[in-house]
């Protein structure tokens, strides 16, 4: 079943608009989290939108925040989301890094005190859009352990830098620190097949290749699998991402991140900081060099990689490429929604008396 | 054999000195390099001094380099090395890096026309000396290949960040963006054994096992290996350190990236910038948070991982833990040095009349 992407991104507005959004605000929100689905990162979705209304009624969403600046330097700012939706939260938050970019030659603006803020990769493309080079990252709940550890401390902490270019599409590199998505675990599930090797480890930090090795008391492992293949690289990463979405921000951290609103998995507990934060930055191209020579030399490294010669059958990606050219079709065409995620939104079309229908 | 970490170090002053760089800017080069070493990062340490001496004699070197500011904006710069050491630019770079951040809150600097920087830690401990967040980064001749891709297109491209504490040491990861170093694939060969799987494919793109793959037309692969186990994600991360060491510097990039001065591997071809590049930052925390605040915050997270329930027989390692322990143990008791080189570096003594001695 498909969705037109118009009418999903309407219905989105409407429920965040049903739980007292400013419509701006849902606007965004929605434009957000409908951009996941159009780029083909379904988990990151309108499948976590009956998650965002669980936040909202457990009392740890704030639809109505007032995010504002605690302290600021001329290339830098911290910001208190105010409990708001990270969805809007980080949007604002790269506004303000853009600016100070315009003023500074680049802008760093670490969030503390908001909630998941979808895929990092929207924030960063805001850069991209006008023309500078963005940074976004974020941290997320433990499910992730650093090398030799058995406890969970990290999150998959995914980290996005979107790069212009001149007649080339931008350059996006968006991904989580991990070896793979806790996503790519479901589908696994879904089917009843193991994982491959070095995706997983059992509660003992034993290497295993079961799909719910998470929910058995195992864990997720780092971009890099084990030590021999490089897992400290990978750890090192995620806690880059977290300190800096965390403790440079005065949000929790480590394994202390509180967790987004998954069924079973709601209340967080004790706290070291204010919510979850994100870390955001921009870096205008023409603070270092003429902006048309750069994108010019952009537009040539993307077709040197791009006409590589590859092993058969395959080519060289380009970061970016493949997200890009599916919301184009994505957005003429619909988006397929999973029958779980259709039986949520239509739930919560009947709570709110929203309509929803699809193609 | 062990040479005694000051002797060692005023020797590759010396060496410096007799190619024709100024007395300080040959004592801060020693100190990098020999840095390396006393870390236990070998592969980047006096076993590459013979390496920058052909550089100089392939005319290649500038010894006496005049370090500039091209261009920049209150949080930026973009630096001509003039041909000169890495091992000088980059902290020179460094230097203007943290200035910039004293008054702007961040200071971010490109730089192009330099060589081969010795450790990206290094320079990222820079800033951390000075309260800072450090950033440094660099890219390398290509060795690596973009996933799927048969052709090398991407250096081991390092990043560092080096993050203050207050009563725990600095956290300092610093890592290729490779599955694993090149110089691991050396020790295989010496010792004739094949490599794990994940770490090289051969000339024909497929996964093989062979220590002297890259000899063979092979690569190194990218964090993650293969597809499956997120190679995507490390050959973004060395894309992102390649077109901000690069392409915002206006040095070359890519397959431009030119090699260096090891045996048989030595001209640079086509070039589409200046020399090899480098992209270094300093953020200033209180820039973000109190200080103290940051500080003792840091000392909670290092203190939850460390303490962390390990797998049986290991122990969560804090990254910078290890370089900074064997750091401490080599200063007293001296650098080990294989017998190659040795000789290279008696060859080096006898070359500039240099004395050279060993406990």
């Amino acid at each position: 079943m498909k969705a037109d992407y118009q009418q999903l991104l309407n219905f989105v507005r409407s429920i965040f608009e049903s739980i007292g959004c400013p419509q701006e605000d849902a606007a965004l929100a929605a434009h957000v989290l409908v951009s996941a689905d159009a780029r083909g990162i379904d988990s990151h979705g309108v499948a976590r939108l009956a998650g965002y209304v669980r936040l909202y009624d457990n009392g740890r969403l704030n639809t109505k925040p007032e995010v504002k600046i605690l302290h600021e330097t001329p290339s830098t700012a911290l910001v208190d989301g105010d409990r708001g939706l990270g969805l809007v939260v980080a949007p604002k938050a790269m506004e303000i890094a853009t600016q100070k970019a315009t003023m500074a030659g680049t802008g760093w603006v670490a969030v503390q005190n908001s909630n998941h803020f979808g895929i990092a990769g929207y924030h960063a493309l805001m850069a991209v859009e006008k023309g500078m080079i963005g940074w976004a990252m974020t941290h997320a709940a433990p499910l992730v352990t650093p090398t030799f550890s058995r406890e969970k401390l990290l999150g998959t902490n995914p980290i996005a830098v979107g790069i212009p270019a001149n007649e080339e599409p931008a350059f996006l590199a968006d991904f989580a620190s991990t070896a793979v998505a806790y996503g790519k675990l479901e589908i696994l599930q879904r089917k009843g097949l193991d994982t491959p090797q070095g995706w997983v480890q059992d509660k003992e930090g034993r290497p295993c290749q079961d799909a719910f090795a998470i929910k058995n008391g195992g864990a997720l492992l780092p971009l890099g699998g084990d030590r021999e293949h490089g897992s400290h690289k990978g750890y090192g990463l995620g806690a880059i991402v977290d300190i800096l979405s965390g403790v440079l921000s005065g949000a929790n951290f480590g394994p202390w991140v509180p967790p987004f609103a998954t069924a079973g998995f709601m209340q967080a507990g004790e706290t070291v900081g204010k919510g979850t934060g994100h870390f955001l930055g921009a870096m205008r191209v023409d603070a270092f060099r003429p902006a048309d020579a750069f994108k010019s030399d952009m537009d040539k490294w993307i077709r040197r990689f791009r006409s590589a010669d590859a092993v058969e059958g395959k080519s060289v990606i380009i970061p970016g490429d493949p997200e890009r050219e599916l919301e184009q079709i994505r957005r003429l065409d619909g988006i397929p929604l999973l029958d779980p995620v259709i039986a949520d939104l239509q739930a919560l079309a009947t709570r709110f008396s929203v309509n929803f229908k699809l193609d």
